[in-house]
């Protein structure tokens, strides 16, 4: 695997950990709440890896009666898509009392030793982790929204920035929700006045897109994705579901404590800002900036969030050319409609491994559609279906928006590729024109493995299929991945390995398992 | 199966079922709760069934990351060992998407044709199905009670009767808790004057014992856990969790409605009454009584629940004679520890019947304790050994209670035994007598398949070990069960079929699989 990446092994360490799965209560907002935890921790740890290590992770499953499976978010899983942690798809997910073992290769993150990169920060690299935080379950979110008819999950109670938020606990009872609950204390991160520190912030929301915001800073958005994007300069960074993007952040303003805060846009937010503390060493980083939060933007300002998606560059130097055609186009049309769903048990590389061809649908899934002559709202049926995609071939996805299923009501889509990186070619409003005439940016297009699609609009990405195996492509929103918006991309599958025995045992597999 | 019952196949019948699983929000007790749910029922769909019939239900788990499997409580599983549904004993639980099919014959229940019972009853008869209602999760509880330190789980919030209670909604959002919810409406038993009805009084509590009783009326308790009992009048039954008693009530009294109730006893109650409505024909069946509810019996008044289980004894006519003499003793000292619990993955009859001896402990369970010269709470090992039986053997289990983890304290405990009914021998104060003098009645005892042990007394139980398999004998409360108080009785499984494929695909038995 390593050879794939392009560099010895000699330099790459290997990483092992032990990740055991345990329910937990936890207050990360004050509200007392079960949450399901790594080794105690949620949030779970913080793996540390550089470019070309080779991580192994033992997860050991202690719930009682729950299966789980771990996706490594950006991990292209080179070379080892069993390893994805796909349910279903590359794999089964692990019983209770069994442990996976998962083995892959860093292809990006921290550059190896010997390289630098193009930016520089005398400060520290920090993390910045932003999450919407619901008090009920994934169980009632995943039964109510599979109701006929279905109910809507509504918007999170809280923002999280590093695992803590803060509820509002009026007239509920210390014992379920208490401000004073050390677990809640807002995130602080410790800066030394002039120096400049390096922010990676990942939005991991289930629903919410996002502002991000430094009271009285700006901040130079340098990566995205993990990809070295030509630096621009912003008051606020929107990210939305899946998304990663480095920022260089300078203190350089008065000694005081500043506000870190993000805020919900793209929907009516009913969710409380989420706060965190910028704090100037020597003052104490518990103490509250002494200024009201800054709201950040107006959370329907549609036009801000777009320019901010025009402005997302590869960075000259580090330009990857994408092919300038593609060999296939396949549109993905963004809408809603009222499907009856079904149960599936047998994950699709698996099966198309051991060419179980009844699993899954052999009809090809739909390259393109006149969006011209369909009314909307009636692309929905429920496929089992697969994108089967010559290897090496390049793949245009357009991605086009619509209308919900309400009137002039559309909604912002974070699609995310798994397996891949891809470039984006270029952003427009209203329909996708498919007679070719569409300027794509072929120039300077940045990749990466998250983008989104703006209110009834379109997005255009190119990507080689050059990673055997079966991949999924979604909305991130897990509501919209519940309800049907992941398609899965084939290639090369005849170059993919057996299955190891730990990702077999659900539905027709559990006859592959040796003794 | 059927010879072994003893009746011709032909006069039974085949009763084919599908359960459908899933999650629904219910409100049984008016507060809106995520439940599980059997086509969409919470309490599940009615099996009517006579003995001599065979049940087939197909199981199918829709629900998301959770495996399921089902228990038929009280059904012996004659010759059918791999039915019973204990995950971990006899069966891997069912997967996502998987359908388990359970197929066994009924040995009890109701008497087949041509016979008939040895009393009358002109009215109906209707199944009393009393429960206590946590407004937690079995994810919280599990939680909680596996934390070190361990957190008790207090309280049921509302005992339902036929699934219906009534909690108090004050100061909660209508959209949580509303009383005017037709799903809390309570239950209603419509009685023709002067007719007799019986009733069939299960407990499916997960902690509390119960009494139940009608206001006004009489009972005659004609039978216990499906055995005939010499018949005996009371005005309250104490239930303990997983017992099954048929009165018979006559309706008797002046024309208006009656409360049926519930109540906690052998625990200071923290919970309100259960009510139901005993309806006299023609007054309006959802008319409430004019009457406050009976408050019940004392819930410390151990000598009245005592006396009542010294009052059950086996009808004339209808005993079954146990053997006079057993050859194994084995005691089971019910107390309480701190002990580090471990994570089981592969069921223990498969493990036998593959001779997977390392899965269990070989070491033989200790068939005798020397209480005397014990200390008390230091009982408490974590095991996987088995108690094996000599097939055909007769066993006495002695349950001798003890004090709690707090001084002056002893908690009842109902055993329930898988596989078989055992005669109830006798219940005492205080240390059973080991040394031999022990008074057992061995003229009319009652068999029973859940028995409860009162506060610091013993209870005796006999039983052969006439049933192939691996069985359960466990406290039914479900925390007791959870925190280390189930045992495993093993006989004749050298006897059993090899194990069906659906029972298995967890830990070892994956490989187990064929094509």
């Amino acid at each position: 695997m390593a050879l794939l990446l392009g560099f010895s092994l000699a330099e790459a360490r290997v990483h092992n950990h032990t990740w055991e799965i345990t329910y937990q209560h936890k207050s990360l907002d004050c509200y007392n709440k079960l949450s399901i935890a790594i080794n105690g921790m949620t949030p779970g740890p913080v793996l540390i890896a550089m470019e070309g290590d080779t991580i192994i992770v033992n997860v050991i499953n202690h719930l009682f009666m729950e299966n789980v499976a771990i996706h490594w978010h950006g991990i292209r899983q080179i070379g080892t898509p069993w390893m994805d942690g796909t349910d279903g798809v590359s794999q089964c997910a692990t019983m209770p009392g069994d442990t996976s073992t998962y083995q892959f290769v860093v292809d990006k993150v921290t550059v190896p030793a010997g390289k630098s990169e193009p930016f520089v920060y005398d400060g520290g690299d920090h993390s910045i982790v932003l999450s919407d935080w619901y008090h009920s379950s994934s169980y009632e979110h995943a039964t109510d929204l599979t109701y006929l008819p279905y109910v809507w999950i509504g918007e999170p109670q809280s923002l999280l920035i590093n695992g803590r938020g803060k509820y509002n606990c009026t007239n509920l009872d210390t014992s379920v929700c208490n401000t004073t609950n050390p677990e809640c204390v807002p995130y602080s991160l410790i800066a030394v006045p002039g120096k400049t520190y390096r922010l990676r912030i990942a939005s991991l929301t289930s629903l919410s897109a996002l502002s991000f915001q430094i009271e009285g800073h700006n901040m130079t958005v340098v990566e995205a994705d993990e990809n070295y994007v030509e630096p621009f300069v912003t008051k606020n960074l929107y990210v939305y579901s899946g998304e990663i993007y480095s920022v260089l952040v300078t203190a350089n303003q008065d000694s005081r404590n500043y506000w870190m805060s993000t805020n919900v846009v793209g929907r009516k937010p009913a969710t409380p800002t989420g706060l965190a503390i910028f704090n100037y060493y020597p003052n104490h980083f518990h103490k509250l900036p002494p200024t009201t939060p800054p709201p950040g933007p107006a959370w329907n300002d549609t036009g801000a969030r777009i320019n901010q998606s025009l402005a997302i560059k590869a960075r000259q130097g580090f330009i990857q050319s994408p092919p300038s055609t593609s060999d296939k186009v396949i549109l993905l049309l963004n809408t809603q409609n009222t499907i009856q769903g079904r149960t599936r048990d047998t994950p699709y590389l698996i099966a198309l491994k051991k060419n179980w061809t009844d699993v899954f649908n052999q009809t090809p899934s739909p390259e393109s559609y006149d969006i011209y002559n369909i009314p909307r709202n009636t692309n929905s049926t429920s496929s089992t279906s697969i994108y089967r995609l010559e290897f090496n071939s390049t793949v245009d996805v357009i991605l086009q928006n619509a209308n919900t299923m309400n009137v002039n009501d559309s909604e912002t889509h974070p699609w995310h590729l798994h397996g891949h990186d891809f470039w984006i070619l270029g952003y427009g409003d209203g329909k996708f024109n498919m007679s070719g005439d569409v300027k794509y940016n072929l120039d300077n297009p940045v990749m990466k493995n998250t983008v989104p699609l703006h209110p009834y609009g379109w997005t255009a990405l190119r990507f080689r299929a050059d990673n055997p195996g079966i991949w999924l492509c979604h909305c991130h929103i897990e509501a919209h991945f519940l309800l049907g918006m992941p398609v899965m991309f084939e290639s090369g599958s005849e170059m993919v390995a057996e299955p190891p025995q730990q990702n077999m045992g659900c539905g027709r597999t559990k006859s592959l398992i040796k003794p």
